[in-house]
């Protein structure tokens, strides 16, 4: 008899991700990755034309650990029309010895941006400069928003820095965070913002570089989240070639996706500069070596964050029922 | 706010696939794909090493259908000491507009396992001679049981002669049989087997070729199940030097698994004799010439198949609950 799939709708997911602490569980995936304990393949692609949307399969194991993981997430931008986020998908919780499907986690892509803006909170942790003036915050959606969730526990810095290409957007994002413990301004341009801020993050699917290097001053870092596949770009390569310190959460995938890719593609890329973060993470020194570098950290999303975090969920839904 | 996500369990999943017919429905499916109007990315894998397993991730769409499918079946041939099923599985089906989750098939392997007997079915009743004499089947498995449930929809056949390494488990399958329509017989050898039955079906993981050249005679249909990855092989290369027609269920994952892929490798490919089944199914007067021809259908899997039958199981079930 087959162990039954244990469903977990996203209000328990919720509750059961309130009561981890994802940013250090997401750095011992990174870690697994980087001293090569996992077993990664190629993310799986799907693209759809109309309305235009892609869904990623990411998916992968921990050697020497209980489970395997798929994890499907898609990108529909079309989906607000409707009232629908555009982040959508599953995550699959199997066992590593029978093939048994022990875990339905119906997250409806959350935990895929949660994963997403810890990653951004390990980088911040390890890169950003020890004095943020101001974070400026590129974009306005669920994964602007969310990196606030986290954001005091890797760094002191209230004062955020928005800019979107929607204004309107840019105010409903002011608004909700206006009682929070953040002061919120809206920047009129990028050129304002990458003036005022020393720490730069980028959540959007452009196709065009947004951050051009003439932007960049001395000190700063950015993290690139938005660009996930082979057309999306949110920095120009130039300012790949003036970063003192990159920063790939996969080298391997950073081949084929992301700002290190087309930094590369265009004759931008000194590889003598890149590092892993599982590599940075283990070894601190390999960061930031002063208050004037430029550090760049690319995050294409691995599947060993959707690994950790989905079990980190079912594990604490293990705990609570009693079940070992 | 999202549609919410049906979860049909294996039990519903099988009431529901009695009240559709699966053969045209898959056949259907190979048309697309021969049509160009299937998106099948390639394959996903995971290989475990302690207990050995097999994860094969299939996925895509055709366009204009309303979903898409992502596919999850692993092969753990160890899970039988543990009174497992070796393949376990789920089918998820989302939908093509938005990304939404719509249902989660638990289905155990079971729909990978039928969508695979129906593809032997379509094989055979494009390409078995016209008297068929005894069906023969190498292997004692799920997949050599799940060759009878609809054997009688392609063929009046009622003679079969089953073959496995392991005679205890022949001899249950056998009994298992014993008071269908079917008349059943063990063989002792492959050599026995091959020189009677004149339509032969193979459906172990060997890695190591069973059937070898010297075994075929003229006028044989053979179709090979097993092999779905590069390393598996049921059928001696020669055999597809010395066949007629080859029909593949996706030329483009024979470049990299089952009996074609081998058969290239070792020079026993003539491209002329290769056709995909669906256009077979499209052109049935591309098929089987006379009783004396040698064909063989190589079937590693397409996720046309899993398309197809997900789609149809979710439908049924949203016609019985009215929803539209």
């Amino acid at each position: 008899m087959n162990t039954p799939t244990v469903i977990l709708p996203l209000s328990q997911i919720q509750d059961y991700l309130s009561e981890i602490d994802p940013i250090p569980i997401v750095e011992r995936g990174f870690v697994a990755l980087s001293s090569k304990k996992a077993v990664i393949p190629p993310v799986g692609e799907l693209l759809f034309e109309k309305p235009k949307g892609e869904t990623h399969i990411k998916y992968g194991y921990i050697k020497q650990q209980q489970y395997y993981i798929v994890k499907i997430a898609s990108g529909f931008y079309e989906n607000s029309k409707i009232g629908l986020k555009s982040s959508q998908g599953v995550m699959l919780v199997f066992s590593q010895k029978t093939g048994e499907l022990l875990a339905v986690l119906l997250d409806e892509g959350y935990l895929t941006d949660i994963r997403t803006a810890i990653a951004s909170m390990i980088a911040l942790k390890h890169l950003a400069p020890k004095n943020i003036a101001h974070i400026g915050i590129i974009g306005t959606g669920i994964q602007a928003q969310l990196q606030l969730k986290y954001l005091q526990q890797v760094s002191d810095c209230k004062s955020i820095i928005v800019w979107g290409r929607n204004k309107e957007k840019a105010k409903v994002f002011k608004a909700r965070l206006d009682n929070s413990n953040f002061s919120i301004s809206i920047s009129n341009s990028i050129d304002e913002l990458a003036e005022r801020a020393n720490v730069i993050i980028t959540t959007t699917p452009a196709t065009e570089p947004l951050l051009k290097v003439h932007h960049i001053k001395k000190g700063t870092h950015i993290t690139a989240i938005g660009s996930d596949t082979s057309e999306k770009i949110e920095l120009s390569p130039e300012i790949l070639k003036k970063a003192n310190l990159i920063v790939s959460d996969s080298i391997e995938q950073s081949k084929t996706r992301g700002e290190i890719f087309r930094a590369r593609q265009q004759n931008c890329l000194d590889k003598s500069k890149l590092i892993e973060l599982g590599s940075l993470i283990q070894n601190p020194t390999l960061g930031r070596k002063n208050d004037q570098q430029i550090t760049i950290a690319d995050l294409t999303g691995v599947a060993v964050q959707d690994i950790m975090i989905a079990t980190a969920v079912f594990d604490a839904f293990k705990n609570k029922n009693n079940e070992h």
